[in-house]
């Protein structure tokens, strides 16, 4: 992409930088694309890699149709976007360019996205096993943070300059999204961009499974599992606002100091011990809540660790996900290991089996807008605050998926929409680079062990 | 049970009197029984009766286990039971004598029984359809009041004289039981005998379905089946300490006057319409929460009618009692169409399914006793109140389980322990009686229309 086709935004400075903090890597002027213009490696390996599909790739786009009868200039409108054009591994999404000026529509926006969530449905559409991606050519994606750049008629409550959060099925993996006003959450004042991008889908998540579904409250205990990811830090720190409540998580075990100090009490590794008998010597008569993001044969384990009157959330099946391509096999299994429960059994039990999935709550823009001002509530009086584990730019998308899919991330894992500036090369970093066949930018670090600021805790 | 048998009650008049309201019927003193021990006619039926099974029918009670090694005097002692003899019509529980003083032993109390509520459970256990109570012989019942007549070593916070409801898992029609002491729960001031015996079941059920399971909050749209019911009025009061939650309720059609008032929004009539086109037709995107006494294809239908993130409580199957006797057909067809559900189905739906069976909470005592004391603070604050739809003596209990069973009552059906009082018959009335017989005594008039007292709302 060069810099000249970049539109120029249509607010002034001081629209943007309104309520940003001074100093934020994301308070940059919206003419900030401009001047970034030289980063040729970058343009490069997008335009090659935008030759193939893009007309069909913005069909499938929900969130960013291309409006038809263009004028010339405003065809030749391009910007970045990731595309998933095949099912399997890390190389099927690629960085291509989208063509065409998207103009929203009454009731629509236009947002310059910012940054971008990498969410574990991600990891798993990428292999063909999340159903609320539409086929490829398609952009995944459903959380970004980004600026207000147009407002369709009608758009009263958003204006240019606006600096928001947004939430979408999918399609937000791109530099500019065309999305429903509503589907936008204002930023609060002091909320970097990367936060934004962190915030949606782990924190509507965590809250619905937590305060919605389970209804949790003092004194009750609950299992999260996948601990030290998004949701699971999220629902961890949910759980400190209120009173007295025990969190056992699961997580690999380097992370443990760290999901200790955000309020997991009884921290498992999972991978090198029996989870269920470890909970019992810790609680004989099992626990009050679990939330399960597995899936398969670890959904029954959950039922059978809940006490009399326990409630089950059910809300993902990162079991599935069991490699680089779709295991055929693994699928088999789990369906097989499918749990299934009767009315007779609950009744016997006393239990409760809820099922919570954000992608099929399209309808519900109302409930889930309730649900995010609450949460930004909490955010605002430092209760919750998301931990970002590493930044990618989006020419470094394998090595984002990598990172979570290899169990190395404490926290979110976000994409930067910006391209990557090309460091000085030197000759051997250079040939490494070309062998590999990978990234044409060096991966930015993780920033493990940055980020120590934990939220405050309080009751609510 | 001739007079003298009746044992000298171990408190003073003042102690029992304490607390009750002046001129209730329940206000009598303890030794009230002996003033009746000229109802020769009951006396003669209980004494016939009690030939059979009384021994047995002892060793099977859980909540009176006869104490060996009984003084003579002791041995001597006896006391009206109600005892299911084998499954099937209401013939099949009969009264009885039961011999020998139940003592207390460390952490029980013997409580004289005065009232004990009908539930309609107590009419599957007769059909042979609850899976909760022994094999007859047996004596049924869950609930009664009365006041403590002996405490056993440890028990520190009963004394004689205490006015009480109790719970348990059956074995409490009868005119003493035997029963740990924290199962009996003390009555507040002003409280009937009748209300106490009609207040544990459907009030803790109530509560627990909506408040533990259902999780409701104002501007939630609930349906409770069996609304006219025990368990279905109890649950209409407690959604009025609620702001705005709307209620519809199903019931058969000359009761609606009455559930109307008590706070059913939408009062349908299940045997000439179909419910869930009513229901449809004033809320046609579902209802947050459905509670389902019914069971069968009926569970299906609750499910259906959720809302996104709605929420279904299962707790009986009504479904099942179609008659006389256990219909095995009608057993095979609702066990053909139980409802069973898949995790991937809740997810996709957002909904959640819960079961509620008391029966199964044997040993969550703390549990039950805190949701109570809890429902004891809105029964002072005349939040709640249990409607009273008929009195019966142990004598009429078949014209009690009928009344259930003929779906005629508004409110509980209550049995009364002491003997009902001869009216003077005429010749015709005492044919009458003979040739279908019956009752040796009248059937005492519900009192329908008679309790026309409601319960202040507010939100809670
Ligand atoms: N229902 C919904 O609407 C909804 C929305 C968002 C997320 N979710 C679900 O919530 C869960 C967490 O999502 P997230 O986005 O916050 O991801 P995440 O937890 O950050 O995911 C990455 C982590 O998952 C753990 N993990 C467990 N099983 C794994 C596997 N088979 N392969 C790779 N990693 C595995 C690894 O950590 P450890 O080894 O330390 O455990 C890994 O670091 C997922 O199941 C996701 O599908 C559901
Ligand atoms: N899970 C638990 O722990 C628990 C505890 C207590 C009760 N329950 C359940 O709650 C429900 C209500 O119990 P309840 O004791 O309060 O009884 P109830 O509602 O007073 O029961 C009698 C009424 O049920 C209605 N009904 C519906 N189907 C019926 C059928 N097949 N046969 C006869 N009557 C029928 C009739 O009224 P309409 O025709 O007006 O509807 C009848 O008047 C029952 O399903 C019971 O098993 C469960």
């Amino acid at each position: 992409m060069s810099g000249e086709d970049t539109p120029a935004p249509q607010q002034s400075e001081d629209q943007v930088q309104k309520g940003q903090p001074a100093g934020e890597p994301e308070a940059e002027p919206p003419q900030e694309p401009q001047g970034e213009a030289s980063n040729e490696a970058a343009t490069e390996a997008a335009t090659e890699a935008a030759t193939a599909a893009t007309t069909e790739a913005e069909e499938s786009q929900p969130a960013s149709t291309a409006a038809n009868d263009k004028a010339p200039e405003e065809e030749a409108f391009t910007y970045r976007a990731l595309v998933l054009t095949g099912y399997g591994g890390y190389d099927k999404v690629k960085l291509q360019l989208k063509k065409g000026r998207p103009n929203p529509r009454s009731g629509e926006v236009t947002v310059r996205v910012k940054a971008c969530g990498v969410n574990f449905p991600d990891l798993l559409a990428r292999q063909g096993l999340y159903d609320r991606l539409p086929s490829p050519p398609v952009t995944p994606g459903m959380e970004c943070s980004g600026f207000i750049e147009a407002v369709g008629e009608d758009v009263t409550d958003r204006k240019v300059g606006d600096r928001v959060m947004v939430l979408e099925r999918c399609g937000l993996w791109q530099e500019v999204v065309l999305v429903k006003a509503d589907h936008t959450f204002l930023m609060p004042e002091g909320m970097t961009y990367e936060e934004g991008a962190a915030f949606p889908v782990s924190y509507i998540t965590a809250y619905v499974l937590l305060f919605e579904m389970a209804n949790i409250r003092p004194n009750k205990s609950v299992l999260i599992h996948m601990a030290a990811g998004g949701v699971g830090i999220a629902a961890t720190q949910l759980c400190q606002t209120v009173s007295d409540v025990t969190v056992f998580g699961t997580a690999s075990a380097n992370k443990h100091e760290v999901i200790k100090q955000g309020g997991v009490m009884h921290p498992i590794d999972y991978r090198t011990r029996d989870y269920v008998e470890e909970i019992r010597k810790i609680s004989p008569q099992g626990l009050d809540v679990v939330l399960d993001p597995l899936g398969g044969s670890d959904t029954q384990k959950a039922f059978n660790l809940l006490k009399p009157m326990g409630t089950l959330v059910v809300y993902g099946a990162a079991n599935r996900l069991s490699g680089q391509r779709k295991n055929l096999l693994a699928l088999a299994k789990s369906w097989y290991s499918q749990f299934t429960i009767s009315a007779l059994s609950l009744m016997h039990s006393n239990k409760a089996v809820c099922g919570f999935h954000l992608g099929y709550l399209d309808n519900e823009f109302a409930l889930i807008s309730g649900v995010l001002q609450k949460l930004l509530h909490l955010y605002q009086q430092g209760k919750i605050k998301p931990r970002i584990d590493s930044t990618y730019h989006f020419e470094q998308v394998s090595d984002a998926m990598r990172r979570m899919q290899d169990r190395n991330n404490i926290g979110k894992v976000i994409l930067l929409t910006e391209p990557k500036k090309e460091e000085p090369k030197s000759k051997e970093d250079s040939k490494d680079q070309k062998e590999e066949g990978q990234n044409d930018i060096k991966k930015e670090e993780p920033k493990e062990g940055v980020e120590t600021e934990q939220p405050k805790t309080g009751e609510s």
